[in-house]
């Protein structure tokens, strides 16, 4: 695009950058922001720009925060002798909004992915099994996503605690109906889960 | 979501501001961004900060460029007897790519769109009316979205150039197949407007 300024060019370069954000998208949001008044495009630019300086991530959970220990790990009212381990930080978010959780977190930041080239010393399993080992630790919830990749994570998260010897309860998250879901729509693997996962009534 | 740092949650607010972009979308583009590098988040906030301050509008044709004139208006190889009124200036870089245009242009920024609340006077319409008072124009071709909007805005600038008394070329983008379709496919007011312009052949 010869005719194009160099600053939209510049921008929409940057929001092509983006997943899921293609030249067309990328060219439509730069226009927008054409029309809008300068403070809002100081303020995205500057949220932009701190975003990384001023976070960190938590040296016990790994997960994004803004102090060290994070607000989860720093927080006595918690049991600090549950950890649930989530690939991603948004993971965090869910649980908590469900508001049946009180334990502590482990951010994966990743699931181990052959395809991708991840492998397990790739995402944080190392600095899990550390923790595991420095720390008194009772259950170790595996949340990670029912995917090939999260299924194949937490199975080797659960060798290798195994190996090492540990006595921790290891648990995972059930399998079955969402709520509010339709049998007739449910596929089959999950409504067989389900089946397996039944209880008295 | 109370337990997200400050830093995230103004960044992805910042995201959600934009059009097509929703609270899922603008996390997940937020966290992407976590993974980046430092350089990449500066260039990214430095090209949302300036994009404004180093664009400005063409004097004569509103087109958002570096300099004024614009590399259209002031390019003496090109037609400037010749006028293409567009909405956007998205619309411009698409009839370049035809390569099959040498004139120059006139960007209203918008359609009539009564709905909302977008009348003559709020796109650049009085803007062409005095352009074209004042210079020889011989032709303008009202190259409008064939949309509601973009019918009424090339019939209304079609009304007040007539009213004026004036003598000038008024031409429409044809209307036809687009190359490559399927006439299967094609709805009925299309393709009885291929009928209406067919041309010996």
């Amino acid at each position: 695009m010869p005719t194009l300024p160099r600053a939209i060019t510049k921008l929409i370069e940057s929001f092509e950058r983006l997943p899921g954000i293609g030249p067309r998208t990328a060219a439509r949001l730069t226009f927008y922001l054409l029309h809008v008044p300068q403070e809002q495009l100081d303020s995205f630019a500057q949220a932009v720009g701190n975003l990384k300086k001023n976070t960190m991530r938590c040296a016990i959970c790994v997960n994004i925060s803004e102090s060290n220990p994070c607000s989860f790990c720093g927080d006595t009212q918690r049991n600090q002798q549950i950890v649930c381990v989530v690939e991603q930080p948004l993971d965090i978010l869910a649980m908590e909004r469900s508001g049946a959780y009180g334990g502590v977190y482990h951010v994966l930041h990743g699931a181990i992915s052959p395809l991708n080239n991840i492998g397990p010393d790739d995402i944080f399993i190392p600095q899990l099994l550390k923790r595991l080992a420095s720390s008194t630790i009772e259950e170790i919830i595996l949340a990670t996503n029912p995917t090939m990749e999260g299924e194949a994570t937490a199975m080797y998260i659960k060798d290798m605690i195994q190996r090492d010897g540990s006595k921790v309860k290891l648990t995972r998250l059930a399998h079955g109906l969402p709520v509010g879901a339709d049998i007739e729509f449910a596929d089959g693997i999950t409504l067989s889960r389900a089946l397996e996962g039944r209880r008295e009534y």
